[in-house]
Formats: C-alpha cells, structure tokens, sequence
C-alpha cells in the first residue's frame, strides 16, 4: 500500500546518528518528562492557572535556550461566575530559525492537564512519574506533555548531533485544551496572516493509537450538545397527592428521549442519517486493514456485544458515522430524603456526534424539529425548550496530502510497518478550527499507546512509546523534507 | 346524606360550656404551641433524636400531670451505616381513667417533624412560631404538633370544666413518623392483645382537609416503589470513542421507562389496571359533593391542565386510581466536567401508587414481567435488575363504621357544614397497619387546612383551624360517646 522501505531514499541513512543520540540519552528524556509531570497544571478551575502558567514558563525558556524566539500571546480573559474575569494564561508561539528554502512546519501541543487526586483511585501519586514495567504513569504523561517533550527532544537531537533541522519549526503550546481551548480559535483567526502565513503543514501530537499499531489519523468526530427542557407546575409536586392528574415532566421527557433512537443505534431524526457521507470502497478497504480485536475489547470493556458484529462494523460506527448519547437527565437534584416528587422540570442531555458532511447547524435544527413534533403528539401543556452547544464540526482530512506521505514513511523507518490509517470518534476541535481558519494541511500524528488511559486514572506513556516516539518524530522532519524536495512526484498510495 | 342539626339528640347543648372554655384559653393553647413547635424535634438523623426525646418528654409529662398513665415503649434501635447502632425515641403509650361502661378512642399522632432551616426559604424562623394574618407558621405547626396538642387541650377541657370525659381515651404518640415509623408496626403487633385489646376506635388527624371544607378521610393510596437498574460495560465509556458501537445502558432505561406510562396517564403495565376495584354510583355521588375548584388548583401549582377534564376526575385520578410517577435517574452522578460520558450503569426510580384491590406483592411479579418482556425485546447484551421497595397497602374505611357517623355529627356541631369525605391520595401506612394489626376501625379526622403546607417552608396552622379542631374532638368525643350508648340504631346514612 506505501512505498516499501527498499525504494526509500537512501538519505534516511543519516537518521541512525539521531536515533543513536535519542537512545543515548532517554534517561534525561525520561527524567525531564518527570520534572514537568510534577507541575500540576490542572487547568480546571482558574484557581489552579497558576501552575499551568509554571510549565508554560518552563516550556518557553526551553525552547528559548535551544535558540527558539518565544511570545507569549495574550488569549483575553476568563469571566467567572462572580462577574469578575481573570486573564487567561498565555499560549506560547515560537520558532526556530527559517530558511525560506525549507518548508515549514507548524507543531501543536497543550501542557495542561486533566485534575488528578491520589484518592481518585491512583495506584502511584499522579504528579510523580514512576516507571513500572515499561510504563510511566502520571497525571500529563500522555495527554500531552509526554508529546510536547518529544517534539522538543526531537529538535535538541538534531542540535547535539551538529545537523541542520531540516525542515523550519513553528510551535504553537496552549494552557487550556482540557477545558475547551479557550482563546485559540480567535488567535489563531488573528495569527493568520502573520505567524500562519508561512506554515505548510500543521501537525498534532495529542490522540493516541488505535491498536498495538502505530497510526496516522486523518479524521475526527464534531459534536453537538443538546439540552431538553421540560417545564410542568410552578413547584415539585407530590406524587401522592397528584399523581395520575398530571402530564408530568419526566413524563414527557422520556417519550422525547425514547424517539431519538432505535434499538439498532440508529438515529431516528429525520434526515439525519441522510446527510452521511455514503461509505466508497476504497474507504471499506482502510478498515480491513486495522488490526483492531473486537475480542480484546470487550473483555477490557465489559460489553458484551457490540452492536455491529464484524470489527470493520464496529471502527465504522465510531469512526465515520454519527452517534447519539443519552447522558443524564438534571432536575431531581433538589430532593431530600425519600424521593417521591414529581419535579416541575427536568433536563435531559444528549449529545450527537458529527461527521462529514453533516453540519452543526441543519442538525441542531433537525433535531428541534423532530423534538417539538414528537412533542406535538404528547398533547402536553407543558412547556418544552430544547437548546444546544458546542456544534463542533467534524474534521476529514485528505490522505494524499504530502505530509500523510511523509507520516507513512517515518512510522515505516521507525517502527518498520505501515501505520493504520485512523480516525477518531471523539472530538478535538483544534484540527478542524486549524484547518479552517489556516486553509493549511493538518495531520494528527499519535505516539501514545492504544491503553494509555488519557483522563483515566491509570494515565501513562509506555517507555517505549515515548523514546519511539521521539524517533518518529526526528524520522517525520526529514520524510517531510525530503518529500518537500521532491514534490510532486511522490504520493501516498492511497 | 347525615342526620339534620334539628335531629340531633339534646345533650350535644352540654358542649357549650366546653368550647366557651376553648374560646376562653385560646392564647394559652397557641402558646403551648410555640413551645412545642421551638422544640427542633427534626427526626430526619439519629444525631438529632436528642430533641426529639426532649418533646416525646414534654408529652409525656403533660400527659402524666393531666391524671393520665403514661409508658415509654421501647422500639429498638436503628442501624447506622457505618454499622453502630443507636437506641430509637420511645413511643408513648397513655390512658386515662378506664370505665368499662365507656368505649375507647385511641388516638395516634406524632411529634417528630421534617427538618427545617431559615435559609431553606422561610419568611419567618420555622422553629418560633408566628401569628401572622390568623395563621401560625412554624415546622410541626400542623404536621403534627397542632394536631395532639388539640387532642391534649379537648381532654383538659373536660377536666377543667369539671364534666366526664365521655369515652376512656387512650393515647400513642410517636417520635419516627417522618422517617417512616419504624418500630411502631413492630410495637403495634406486640401490644396488640395488651394496650389494643380494649380498644373500640382508633383516630388519626394526621392529615388535612382536601379543600375550604371539613372532611373526614376514609382512604389513603399504597405505594410501591421501583429501581430499574440497567448495567453495561465494565467502566464508564467516552461518548465519542464507543458512541454508535455499543447498547448504552441509558438507551435501554429509556426505552424501558417510556414502555410504563402513556400519554393519557395510563399505566400500561398488563394485569395492574384490573385489580382496580370499579366505581360505584354511590361512591362517584360522594365525589359531586366535593367542593373541590379545578381552577384555583390550577392557579395554585401552575399545572395548565389535567389528565382529566372534570372535577370529580381529577378527585378520583388523585384518590382511588392507580398512578405512576418516574422520579429520577441515578448514574451520572460521578461525571466530572462536560458530561459526554456513556454511564456504565443507571438506575431509573419509579413508583406505584396503589388503591384496592391491588396487592403490593402482585404489581411487583406484574412490573418486573412487563420490563424483563420489554428489555427481552431490546435484544441488549446489557443487564437489567428490578428491585422494590416500600409496598405499602393502600387503606380503605367502611363509611357506614359508626366512628364516621360520630365524626359526621363533629363536624356538623362546630363547622355547620357537613364533612367532605375524602381520601388521601399519599401513603399514609398507619392506618392500614393499625386496622390489619388490631382488626379495629380507624378512622382519620383532620383539623389543618388544605393549604397548611405540611413539609413545606411555609407550614402553619390557621388559628380558626386550631381552635376549631380542639371544639371538634371535643365534639368528637361526645358524639362517639352517644352513638355507642345507642348503636346500633343510628347509622351514618351514605
């Protein structure tokens, strides 16, 4: 399917002297990832954004001392509940030098992270990386520090090996992506035609392999968020006292949940479904390639039975076609003692994922249409407001785009297979708010392992996948380069 | 429908002594009254059982210092969760002088009441009680210190006016009601051939009128209560990752909710509506007397419309039908941040209320064969757990008992105005606990008001309504007094 390792230039030869450096010296890789673990950048609440400005601090003066030019962006302020605002913390862009000869890539990363207690149910302290049997667990370890660092290994080897960076490198490092990366999509919009203007390819390192195989992914799920309201009496009622008389609320509300979907997964709003891009062959065969165990996964789950039977069916309906989520219903919150109230009004919310070419806004209107014609029939005088958020978009990127190419080559030198071409179900605006904004080629180039429990409390990166990693990453700047020279007689053979 | 004022005997003349002394003492009652209600008797935690003691002591003192016999049960002790135990308030068991010529009335009431704090939303301080536009606000004010304070105040009526109490009086005041009366069934059954064994009638006023008009209650609803759980995967699931591939335990609990209810109220669950004992002409003629106004009721709860469209509908919907009401669902609970997580496991919260003939123990076998069959259908790999709890009977008085025939003449004597007879639609399971365990009539004669507000942060007595009641046991006591020296001639004509 790609250009087998005999037909590759024989230029990547001079890769051995970086591996050998990055070998040598993993110990201090390691030990720096241990350093930056120990920061605990939880960006959860601004209360902790001290910290998270700590390793953001950190990240420029490295990258300072390895000759980077540094600024850090003001991204605006937070407003609190309270009214007051408080400044966000900054995202650093930074570069090394520019050859106009070379392309340049732009690499994205974040370094705060998810909250983390011991008494979470952490097995080691969650802010000291500790190596057990190949692994090293800790709070940022793969989600996303453990990548940041490498990116940045990747450039240091390359300087202590006296080679020339062979392609130019824009960094751009965030200190809110676990709470929705605030600020980025609007520096990104004013950045455009300065710090983007130059970029060729953007590259992201903050997702994690599918399988025990490396990958390259090229697609992610968008999302929008819906909220149910129903609203019945102006207070709790009894259900003693008033049971039977009323249409009560949850009542309403659970018909209106039950009409969303089928007992296949099948979404049943109309003209949902058919807006999914229909599946080509060329498609089918990337699944077939995959070497995800439906077995082994349901033991690590717990399903049972997934709904589709076949292992194609199952990547499929995570991957590239919508699903509908019922997450929780609110309103039963203020009860106390015994709970035989029939709440005024209840909330129910789901959440739908997107993907092309479906658009946030057709479905968000899809959605209320059906709701209120559901409604219609319940004959209820409640009252029914049905909202949404988020309506992030999905992401798809082109697999002929030289830098999947170049992502081909580099996990073929590094790890000696092809990588499985992969998307994600979940949702990580960054790369499709990258690409729309910047019109430039985005790619997400994982070196996390497929159990690396991001958000978990179980969080690691193997030893293996770091140091790999760091290689596949010294491995992507040359693939790149060398393709960038030759452009554009190679292609990936997709 | 009840005997005429002209045609009562003679000697009710002999009650106007006794209520002018009501008249007369009315400010020493209420005040009474705020030093039961400062009592902060909250049964809602074993730590808080000390205050509880406190006025179970001051009844019992009271009782004691009126000539009355008083003893302290014991009922146990409760387990707490963390597996110690704690020693329950006694229930007092009292009488007064015994004259076997007399019929006896035991009269049940409780002095626990539900908790209460400033800063829940009360104007005024819910534990002093205020006398504001004739009505006494205060927690306990009628849910249920008013109430045996009444009771108290009509036997110190007799003695202080020097007349004969006309029945032996017996009295048995708990301290759990709020949490369940837990040890009182217990105790009940054990002093069942001692303490009830000379027992001729037994009346609750526990509750309150169902509109502007004196009632007595001849019904209450059972209940059962229900927990769906449905368990999935082993962990919690990431919507994005598994969404689409995997039977959401969520989906299942919906579908299986929404197959209980439809959209007229009715419950669908086979078998359960034909238990339901038929309306006779006699009983839909009791429910035309009902001063009961749909509008103001509608003004009052915001409730738009009913299920029903009449009055007598909506009395009966409320009273002597069956109804279902879905009250929650657990398992989000643990989500932290944006909550787009697949919960492994939720657990739907329903119950029944049940009128005869309907048995707890068969609409238990009934709903968890109609959610297995529904769930079966779904195809799920999931598993699906029904639980229930509480299954209390519902009660049903004979209105032809001649402790109603009393009650009727009561309320005739002090209010002018025949009782509304009514039933509650809430569980009350005293009543059917006492009348299975002691084979004796019960009967529930209320003095609050329909919008006295029990549990609520505006409960209250009226003064009209607490000095009126304290008349109306003391007619009570009479006219029970009179129809048992002429039974079986007269009949409470219905």
């Amino acid at each position: 399917m790609f250009l087998s390792a005999a037909s590759r230039p024989s230029s990547t030869s001079s890769l051995d002297s970086l591996f050998q450096y990055i070998e040598e010296h993993q110990d201090e890789f390691v030990q720096k990832l241990g350093e930056w673990v120990s920061v605990q950048s939880d960006s959860s609440t601004p209360a902790l954004w001290g910290e998270v400005e700590r390793v953001l601090s950190m990240t420029a003066d490295r990258i300072t001392a390895m000759g980077g030019v540094v600024e850090r962006a003001d991204i605006g302020a937070q407003q609190l509940p309270g009214g007051q605002s408080v400044r966000r913390p900054p995202v650093i862009l930074a570069q090394f030098h520019m050859d106009p000869e070379k392309a340049t890539l732009c690499i994205y990363g974040h370094v705060d992270v998810q909250p983390a207690k011991k008494e979470d149910g952490w097995d080691t302290d969650p802010y000291t990386l500790t190596e057990l049997n190949g692994n090293l667990y800790g709070r940022g370890a793969t989600d996303n520090k453990g990548p940041v660092l490498a990116w940045l290994h990747a450039i240091e080897t390359y300087q202590a090996t006296s080679q020339e960076l062979p392609v130019n490198i824009k960094l751009i490092i965030e200190g809110l992506e676990e709470v929705g990366s605030d600020g980025l999509e609007e520096l990104t919009q004013r950045c455009k035609d300065s710090f983007f203007s130059d970029v060729d390819y953007i590259v992201i390192s903050d997702n994690v392999w599918a399988t025990r195989r490396p990958a390259l992914t090229y697609g992610t799920r968008g999302s929008s968020y819906f909220f149910v309201e129903v609203e019945g009496p102006k207070t709790d009622l009894h259900s003693g006292v008033f049971g039977g008389s009323v249409h009560e609320p949850m009542m309403d509300l659970i018909a209106l949940l039950d009409s969303l979907l089928g007992h296949t997964g099948k979404i049943l709003v109309p003209g949902l479904n058919e807006m999914v891009a229909p599946v080509t062959k060329e498609e089918r065969k990337l699944y077939e390639g995959i070497h995800f165990d439906l077995e082994e996964t349901k033991l690590e789950t717990g399903v049972q039975r997934f709904l589709q039977d076949s292992k194609e069916g199952v990547l499929m309906a995570r991957w590239r076609y919508p699903s509908l989520s019922i997450h929780g219903i609110e309103g039963a919150v203020s009860i106390q003692g015994p709970q035989t109230v029939i709440p005024k009004q209840v909330v129910g919310k789901f959440s739908i994922r997107l993907v092309p070419h479906m658009e946030p806004a057709t479905v968000e209107r899809q959605v209320k249409e059906h709701l209120h014609g559901v409604f219609a029939q319940l004959n209820s005088p409640n009252r029914l407001r049905v909202t949404s958020s988020v309506g992030a978009w999905p992401w798809l990127a082109d697999l002929k785009d030289p830098q999947y190419v170049a992502g081909c080559r580099a996990v073929e030198v590094v790890f000696g297979v092809e990588p499985e071409l992969i998307r994600e179900g979940s949702t990580i605006p960054i790369a499709h708010d990258f690409h729309k904004v910047t019109g430039k080629s985005v790619m997400m180039l994982p070196i996390g392992g497929h159990d690396d429990g991001e958000h978990s409390q179980k969080e690691k990166i193997s030893r293996y996948n770091f140091i790999q990693g760091t290689k596949l990453f010294v491995a992507y700047f040359h693939e790149l380069s060398m393709l960038h020279k030759s452009l554009p007689q190679i292609q990936c053979n997709i």
